[in-house]
């Protein structure tokens, strides 16, 4: 059994089900091997952005990591605005970097590269395999250091794939995060017991579990509960103990945290800007507020939030389902009817993927009243994840119908997905909110104190000269595709593709 | 005067005129102040691999750098695999890469990265800019560093951008590649006066004035001449002294410099195959054939090739043209008539981008008997390059036709790239070579002793389920154009476009 067919063996025995691919020669034994290991099912993607942020999606679904196949430093490259994604929200995610055989790479052929370096700062685990006999172990390593909560990155080189390896290893055991100690979790209870106090919830905290002893705290303490403003998954809707959203928009942010005397973070870390603004405050808590960390990204957070309720006593409070956004009866496309339709047609045990940027705001808040759903936030803030993303997450929770909400300026980083989502037949129901520019910069633009609205800067937040033809776009990839520009073209076309399997765009254009 | 424009008006005085962007919050001064520095022409992108490989294929025609501006270590990243290809050709390329205001940076907002670890190894260059009053100093010292012939990278934070400068810097003394000793003239003087000898030509050796002075040395020496197989910019055609491509594939590599005593390299670095193959060696010269490096890419390869032609004594020979091919009268689209209704068709004075993949061998022989070109070469075998470069190259040559011939797989990479053209009306004419596989990897699948040619396996490489419409995708980016399928549908296309200003795209399907 040579090297590459170890490697897929040994993914296959630790659990790993899909890997998300764009080989390349380098990769080739490990291409012919898919064959012979069933177990791994193989999706094909036209650019290794897609792929990494299908990993990303997918894992977040189905909770356990992906494999991506990748070409080199430079196929790396291309997947890591989304790998960093990955590695900011900690999803688990298992890179395969194919890289020249030990001996012609330090010869200096064009595809060379220093590939650790680049995959460095992306990665939790990195490692080379030296050769064809330690490509598997490496692997059963990287699969566990992913399951751990993280990205690991194995680079191996063509002949550790075609050489003769020893089989595959045996699954290494998943090192659980570890609890956090009795002294953290009075410090909470003490700090939340004293004066106005709220939690704020990232990483695993956001799904049911973690919300539900969330709320036992908040009936104990009058803590307000905070959610993180990009969260990997927040299980919401119906009657789910709810938390509320952190802000992006800074001021509001420092508005929401203002006066509290104590802040407790679980699973994240104190809250800072999105970006810094001149005279505004990087740390979004009152100088005053004590912060107390109960459990950082590296722990188990779920844990000690859970021990936390315990120790403060509170039980769980009825929630009662808020009342669903009405569907607006006509009009024009804009910040306040497009989330309305969303919120209001949103279908029950919908995955949603938001990177819809400047309207995403206005549609977490239009689809709080819908039933239980899973919601998807861009946890590292590099644009070009939604389309592959939901791809991934169709793949990861079959099913389940996707509803990816997307900015057309977003959408266009890695518009690839859709060719994908055609192939493997998935069911993403996606909404182009097209307003024709990068509307985040040009609200960006004055907040940051820029000035001056000369026609040379506007032209370079201006996506609509020429305009783009999504609907054209989407079908020239096997994607059915609609345009709407009103309320009931948008509620027609959203029923429609949410009754129909498959994948479907709607390319709603604002006024 | 803040650091942003400080940068831009350094750019300016540098000689930088031309600057590829897709900026975020984090560049919003620097896109401010373009309207304040308008002998900067800003072009924008919807992906960063478009930004960098138009940079790249800007150079290589301007002979100027181009600057790019990119949003991040996450735009770095999109940006990385082109700049990675300019990086292996020594383009001259400025990126000013965003990052967080100084004080931000280390808060972990989810941006935040290590953007110096994932530009360091594709970057000659590589600073940050810890303060606004350093910006500019720091921007004279990259351009300079870029064009000594490499990749400069500065990373700028915000606040190095929005806080008070000390004004623009002025230029800073490009230094001079070094010119090789009298030693190492010497010493390839010998080589090729004693046995059987050739000459290897890269980087900036493969112009007219190179070329001139290795026939020259053929001329005094019967030593015969090679072109890297991927050199940044071939000057071809006509009458031009020509050289003999060293070929892709390992075997014909290893044919051609069969039997030889001596090979003297000049502007490159001894040949090595692209891949390795398992029972097939590395090095490309036979192990009898002494290698003498006259010049490396820092040196001066064109001086040393001058003056080794001074030291030999030969004189340049009369060059015939070749006799151009002919245009075939009918018939499917393949891998002969293909090339030769482009070899038959190609305008004088073209700019050819070559991004054909399996095509591209027969269409560099098919174009040899055309008129004066230039021919673009993928340096860095990072595919996605060809249609951003063509564009690039287009904003660089006003005036000139491009032709870009770009292959089904690799266009998907960096479509966007399209819009572009359209948006700033460049005169591109892209053929995309649609055989609807990566065929290249089904060629070289055998070729690394891969074996099993399973469905899953296969799947991999096939890229043609479901189909990709490029008329359709072309003109929802505002490009118009065709597809065709046979000889007098590509040649009628072919003049068209052509004969039109404006970008056209093709998309010929093989038989």
């Amino acid at each position: 059994m040579n090297g590459a067919e170890s490697v897929l063996r040994t993914l296959a025995q630790s659990g790993v089900e899909v890997c998300f691919a764009n080989p390349g020669t380098s990769e080739m034994h490990l291409v012919a091997a898919m064959d012979r290991v069933p177990s791994v099912r193989g999706v094909l993607t036209l650019f290794e952005g897609v792929a990494s942020a299908a990993a990303d999606g997918y894992a977040r679904m189905a909770e356990i990591p992906a494999a991506t196949m990748l070409h080199l430093g430079p196929g790396f490259g291309n997947a890591f605005a989304n790998v960093h994604n990955a590695y900011k929200g900690r999803t688990p995610m298992v890179n395969l970097v194919g890289d020249h055989a030990v001996a012609h790479k330090p010869l200096g052929a064009p595809l060379a590269s220093d590939i650790e370096g680049i995959v460095r700062p992306a990665s939790h685990w990195v490692r080379t395999a030296p050769d064809a006999r330690s490509a598997a172990p490496l692997t059963a390593e990287a699969v566990a250091a992913a399951r751990g909560g993280g990205v690991a990155t194995l680079i191996l080189p063509a002949d550790a794939g075609w050489d003769e390896s020893l089989g595959p290893a045996a699954p290494r055991p998943v090192e659980a995060r570890p609890p956090v100690t009795e002294g953290a979790i009075d410090a909470a209870a003490r700090a939340l017991k004293s004066g106005r106090g709220a939690l704020l919830l990232g990483g695993p905290t956001t799904r049911e579990p973690g919300l539900r002893a969330a709320a036992r705290i908040a009936a104990a303490t009058g803590a307000e509960v905070f959610h993180d403003t990009f969260t990997p998954r927040l299980e919401r809707g119906g009657s789910r103990p709810r938390a509320r959203l952190l802000p992006y928009i800074i001021e509001l942010a420092l508005e929401a945290l203002r006066g509290l005397d104590h802040l407790v973070v679980v699973g994240s870390q104190p809250p800072v800007g999105f970006f810094a603004y001149p005279g505004l405050p990087s740390r979004l808590a009152d100088p005053g507020t004590q912060i107390t960390v109960l459990a950082g990204p590296e722990e188990d957070s779920v844990g000690a939030l859970e021990a936390l309720a315990d120790v403060l006593g509170g039980t769980v409070p009825e929630v009662a389902p808020l009342e669903r956004v009405a569907l607006p009866a006509s009009g024009a496309l804009d910040l306040q009817t497009l989330p309305a339709v969303i919120g209001a047609l949103l279908p029950d045990d919908a995955i949603v993927v938001d990177e819809a940027i400047t309207a995403s705001v206005f549609i977490q808040e239009a689809t709080r009243g819908a039933g239980e759903h899973d919601y998807l936030y861009l946890t590292g803030g590099a644009i070009g994840w939604g389309l592959p993303a939901a791809a991934g997450a169709a793949v990861g929770a079959p099913g389940r119908p996707v509803v990816c909400l997307e900015a057309d300026g977003s959408a266009m980083y890695t518009i690839q997905a859709l060719w994908t989502m055609a192939r493997e037949g998935l069911d993403v129901t996606t909404i182009i909110v097209a307003n024709r520019s990068y509307a985040i910069l040009e609200f960006e633009f004055q907040r940051v104190g820029a000035s001056g609205d000369g026609a040379a800067a506007h032209a370079l937040m201006d996506i609509g000269r020429p305009e783009l033809d999504f609907t054209a776009m989407a079908r020239s990839m096997g994607v059915p595709a609609r345009r709407v520009d009103d309320v009931p073209g948008l509620a027609s076309a959203f029923r429609e593709a949410i009754a129909e399997p498959g994948p479907h765009l709607i390319e709603a254009v604002m006024a």
